[in-house]
């Protein structure tokens, strides 16, 4: 049997577990396996550019486990009631190969991203920052606030999406948090005031849903939407002023914000890999006035790392649902005896 | 809901449609698709070799579907019960990314490899032929019988493998086939008389498991089990002397037979590659003693061409198992309504 954990599933789960000891477990699995950076085989993810979206495959392994995961992003998406994203995911044994938990992955990506994201911010914004700046309140925006306030004691949150409505849900979906909800006109007035910025938003091609002129010096920025080929969200001037982190040069290179250096200014404004702030490797925040960037991508690490930790869970919670989607054979060499006779039908 | 198929759905599945009807209609499943290669994007798998085996997944998409693979090759997973191959597959909605089926492919593969290869066969083999040789009676031992007697009117299979078991096992399983089956005491015995040898076996390294001098003019050979780096089966000699077609050149060179060739060699003795005999682009036998070698490593457009008809039978006979892993919303921007409130516990 192959357990699966269907949405349902992984309501229970957290439902028994509780959001914040999720995010911060899944804070530490993250801490210990970006502390193993160099323990993986890391590919850039495997993207088809299709009519509508992109499709990606992202595998990563150790010795130990590997993990993939199937994910689109289908811009178009909701004009028809499906989701932009959607996602599949699957952690396997090392040693045999054999999977050992199938997964939903569209809300583990929503959590994943959340939680790396506030890593980073961790790592890199100022130890006194309550106030957090939301740009784009879709899909991704809730999990980002909510991981967020594991790292700081963020009690308030100022945001702004174009669309209304985006603006009414989160203003709903986060009413009983306790935070202090600013609602904003325009994104400068949100970004104005904000510790942590984090840009989350949908919009195609090369945007500047931040400008330049509203960045303050001391500021932490977590550039999320700028995710693939063509797609930004910052201005380049902002860029030049940051010291930028990333997830993984090979991929983010050709995906993030810093798609918009030369090489030669790649090399002087990104200050290191996140795995290098992690283990100390490489100092972020340097001053109170230092404006810091975490260019996200989404990496295959972190899916990886919430694969493990869901798969810890479900086994000590016992959730999932078994499916026999792997043979059982008595003799592993007879793998007709499946189709029990129906061979020569 | 996303459909599933299990085990037990696709050996329902098989006993209602039948399995030589199985057959008959992927062969005809590959041969459209073959046939629009050009419109499909192709890469080569991406494999992770690790320390019992390899791992890897296949990707392949037109402008209808996106399947992908995840397949083991685990050579020592018998010695503690496993298989050593098991499979997981999905075909998904190029418009929306939407996952369509999710399959067990342990069995889909052995299918789908035995029907290509009938299908090289077809395109390649005397019209003669009554006689197959199996050289390697492991789990896709079967299969390959199976999908040839669709192709021509084969009654008896000459075969032999290093395993005694593995041969009893062969034996009992095809009894009821009505074909006259001929084990024998060594390849040599096996492959004398035989029109289609076919080598499936897991020997690691460069084998001749057919030896140069024992192959006569007018054969045909499918080389099966040599399908990664540093794994053959067939004698170079061998190579030299026929009329080799591949699946996907990026991809054979580097796990077939052919590697063993120069890229010289290469030139001259690849003729061309399995779409182009499917259409007629190049031709195969010419004479009734040329010697021809359909050099098969496994390609993802075989994974896409069974999971199409696995999808369009499914359907057909309502078959599978629905399971909610896709998130299903009233607004697909709500993402988080999912986790229904838990988000702040």
């Amino acid at each position: 049997m192959t357990k699966i954990i269907t949405i349902p599933d992984l309501k229970k789960l957290i439902a028994k577990h509780g959001m914040q000891a999720f995010y911060r477990d899944l804070l530490r699995y993250l801490k210990e396996d970006f502390t193993r950076w160099d323990e993986f085989h890391k590919i850039p993810r495997i993207a088809a550019h299709v009519p509508n979206g992109i499709i990606e495959l992202m595998p990563i392994w150790d010795d130990r486990y590997y993990s993939y995961k199937y994910v689109n992003g289908h811009p178009r998406n909701t004009a028809s009631g499906h989701l932009t994203v959607v996602a599949t995911g699957c952690l396997t044994d090392i040693a045999t190969g054999y999977p050992l938990l199938l997964s939903e992955m569209t809300v583990l990506t929503g959590i994943r991203t959340a939680a790396t994201t506030a890593l980073a911010s961790d790592l890199l914004a100022r130890r006194d920052v309550t106030t957090m700046t939301v740009i784009g309140t879709g899909a991704q925006s809730e999990f980002l606030v909510l991981a967020h306030r594991v790292i700081r004691p963020i009690d308030t949150i100022r945001y702004f999406d174009l669309d209304p409505e985006a603006m009414h849900r989160f203003r709903k979906n986060m009413q009983d948090s306790g935070l202090h909800l600013i609602e904003c006109r325009c994104a400068e007035e949100a970004v104005s005031g904000g510790g942590i910025i984090t840009t989350a938003t949908a919009a195609p091609g090369h945007q500047e849903v931040v400008k330049d002129a509203w960045v303050k010096p001391g500021v932490h920025i977590n550039g999320i939407g700028g995710d693939s080929p063509g797609k930004t969200e910052l201005a380049l001037a902002t860029l030049k002023r940051a010291k930028i982190f990333i997830e993984f040069m090979p991929q983010t290179q050709l995906e993030g914000e810093i798609q918009q250096l030369t090489p030669q200014e790649r090399s002087e404004h990104v200050r290191g890999e996140l795995w290098e702030l992690v283990t100390n490797q490489k100092k972020g925040r340097e001053s109170n006035d230092d404006i810091t960037l975490y260019d996200s991508v989404g990496f295959a690490l972190e899916d990886y790392s919430v694969l493990r930790l869901v798969r810890d869970l479900s086994q000590h919670y016992d959730i999932g649902t078994d499916l026999p989607i792997i043979p059982e054979l008595s003799d592993p060499k007879d793998l007709i005896s499946l189709l029990a006779g129906h061979h020569l039908s």
